[in-house]
């Protein structure tokens, strides 16, 4: 029985991207950070140590700082994309190219400045290779709260179980969203902001007898919503916000002071399809 | 020549507190770490492991969630300082207390749910001893940018100096700044506001010759709009956005792709005080 | 065309159990971090907020607090099979379980104290299902370097590459390792410890024409020492350490002063597997 | 009522060095994280963003990398001195300096091979200025826990205390310590090494009745053995391991299963100094 290379790829990861337009006296400004890998066949830098069919890391580096200026860097599908293509189509061992791009959002304060806005990330992860191309797009970071309209209870329990139920609790989580797109012909700025705002919608306005069927409403109504869209990926971190217990102090805490606790915390995934 | 116990404090760092406010439909809420430190004539304990006159930092914690019911929870300062006195005041062995809040904002989605906004964190530590009370308030995380409006030239050079002047750059930072109040009969909501407003305007609006001179233009207007603030002490890392060398591609780059370095970074740090 | 549930899980991620052991003057301590995720039937929490076929997360805490002294906690790999065989055999709708551990070493001063070693950590992820039992163990955050012994030539070039080939240079990393087992029949400090042993040999030993080659020749070297193990996987940041030219102070810099570069990396990620 | 520029520094914060000395096939390594920070009279900088008396950050830089070649960087308290001397001497407008190192330890593999070897991190920080100079040096992140042999009882109580006495408890803490030499005529490296060991022996050794009297014994021990140190400050987070309440499964629990809470903690400091 031999031993052989599996699966491998290289890449640079996290270029720190900012790309100011300045045609005009408002300028525009565009904050990412860019992770390539490459897939192909590259067992001969392994196997001997010959990188003849290796483009280093750090000439994907300067591809994706030149990218921004010669191809330009507005909506980040876009410009995932086209580094994605570029290194499949133009550089020979290549098969597969996978493009992460996280964005930071600003607000404008005058026409040159700006203060960062949202602390959430805009992501897209685009990858090209034989078999198509594929764009998922999402956020991550984005953290919510609701101080009622959240239920426990009928829950199973064992001889592990001390949980009390509860019929009004805060929800709380710092949600990463991802969905992807069935093509490439999307309004991709437009299609995030709707995407966003029919997650926070659905957060806010369901009454959530569990964070599961919360998660199920978000992925839901966006696919209701984008037919371009075949399926929706959540996972959210339940922060949990415990009752603190006043009565030795002679208080009554009806569901109005909280201790906020880091971990361990409940951790819900979920996948919404199309069928 | 012997040795001596000096300088000492303790308390608990870093409690979580959340404080909603349920008493119409319409919540509210507050979002605080709080952290307690004390002093006073301790020296038993360190010296015998004799704890009589030390008020356990679990105790302390509990002071913490019971008086954001007890008390309320509402202007960070106005609850940092009843918790300062209530531990000088009641606690016998305690000289003197160190209350330090940091706040976060939430942006409402209904009456009940919210999602987190702007990065920047809300600060105040509020000391109260034997010589009086002293409240220092300020903001952290300010994340600010600039595409034009910076130059840096006309420096001192010696044999180690390499960098070029330039007359148009990208100027960042990610601000620290407090405050100092003269009294404590202060509003403190509003006038929190005001002075980011004066920091954001006087950011955007001021031609910068150096990240200095920007800091001093900054505290300058505080302190000239706000007669009960008596000096202002800003911090701030010079975020370098390099301008990428797009050459060996062929490509100019009139500072429009930039990269943001991580480290080293400048740090530039000045107070403005009355006279 | 309908909309439904896809894939699926939830748990208790992180919780932070630290177990002595103290029948005898001389104590043993395990430190780890421990997370749940269990699979099955759940559709009914996401669609329609039933919670009856819910094991709560809170559940699962207690559960791996519960046997950490009831089942024992020594060796990470059975105590992980332990949890994740409970899961699936006792609780009903629960048909897999993910149970992923990571254990903090500690370096004994005496008796009953210790001081916190490696800055590395050792992990397991465990996962049972109706398919089977797996055994995936590793370590993550050995951060290695050479000062010699690495070359970077010969690589493939194309209009974006400006970097200069070298045959001396530093080469370091924060070296992700794990390797399947491929079965349950193992004495697993004793291959962990083996194991590390020989990636740190080959890292040191091998003179490296690639970072690729590097994690190759240890792969392959631990295949070839543990029949046990099926196949390794290795993923390496390059963390760029920069010659700083100081010729611009008439210092030459034959290999001595390096600039540590925090962002972008090199992401190197490899398997190695039986054919 | 004027105003007016108060305190101010500014600088270069974090720089990462790498010194490799290789003049034998057995490599030295020094890996450390320089921060400079210069006072002097800079108000035509911030009031009419005059640079003429300001070295760039940027020359900071380099010298720091310069004279890690030029000067050379062992003991991390030389190289500071030098550094610091340096600008207060040949600088004009500077009249302080301050530059902080940290140090991160390395255990060797072979000649030019190692392991990044202890999590915790040396420290020094040297200020030169008219008044003359002083170093401070220590040490970071080096985490400690004892089994046993730590006891809290006998404390203060009022209405909001609510801990239970404990004659045997975890104690553990993420030390942060810092001694201050009475001149610069110091053996460093083997200073250093001492005063660690007395810190570790003095943590595991001491019967603690209270966090306060363990670091007491370890600071007045370094002050004992080192009359070259002047003073010893011990900063020390009182990272609570909680006793998990097993009852409910029926299951007892003599301090053997815990769990460690990330926050709150208590945060207890001290500084010991001589009469």
């Amino acid at each position: 029985m031999g031993i052989r290379l599996g699966a491998n790829d290289y890449g640079k990861a996290e270029n720190r991207v900012v790309r100011i337009y300045r045609d005009t006296p408002r300028h525009e400004i565009r904050d990412v950070t860019v992770s390539t890998a490459l897939q192909g066949d590259f067992s001969a830098a392994h196997l001997h140590g010959d990188q003849s069919r290796v483009l280093p890391t750090d000439t994907q580096k300067n591809t994706v700082y030149a990218y921004a200026k010669e191809k330009g860097l507005r909506e980040i599908e876009d410009y995932a994309l086209t580094l994605a293509r570029h290194f499949v189509a133009d550089v020979e061992p290549v098969s597969g190219a996978r493009i992460a791009v996280d964005e930071y959002s600003w607000e404008r304060l005058n026409d040159h400045s700006w203060v960062r806005r949202q602390s959430e990330v805009r992501t897209t992860v685009v990858e090209v290779t034989s078999a198509g191309e594929r764009v998922v797009s999402g956020l991550k970071d984005l953290v919510l709260l609701k101080s009622t309209g959240s239920e426990f209870a009928g829950f199973l329990t064992d001889e592990y179980t001390t949980l009390q139920e509860t019929h009004d609790r805060i929800m709380s989580t710092s949600l990463v969203a991802t969905w992807t797109y069935a093509g490439t012909a999307v309004e991709w700025d437009k299609t995030w902001s709707e995407v966003r705002a029919i997650l926070l919608e659905r957060f806010a306005s369901v009454h959530s007898l569990a964070l599961q069927q919360t998660l199920w409403e978000m992925g839901k109504a966006v696919l209701e919503a984008h037919p371009e869209i075949t399926e929706v990926s959540l996972s959210a971190p339940n922060k949990h916000h415990f009752v603190v217990d006043l009565s030795p102090f002679g208080l009554e805490n009806p569901n109005e002071v909280f201790h906020a606790a880091d971990r361990p915390y409940g951790l819900i995934q979920a996948t919404v399809v199309r069928d």
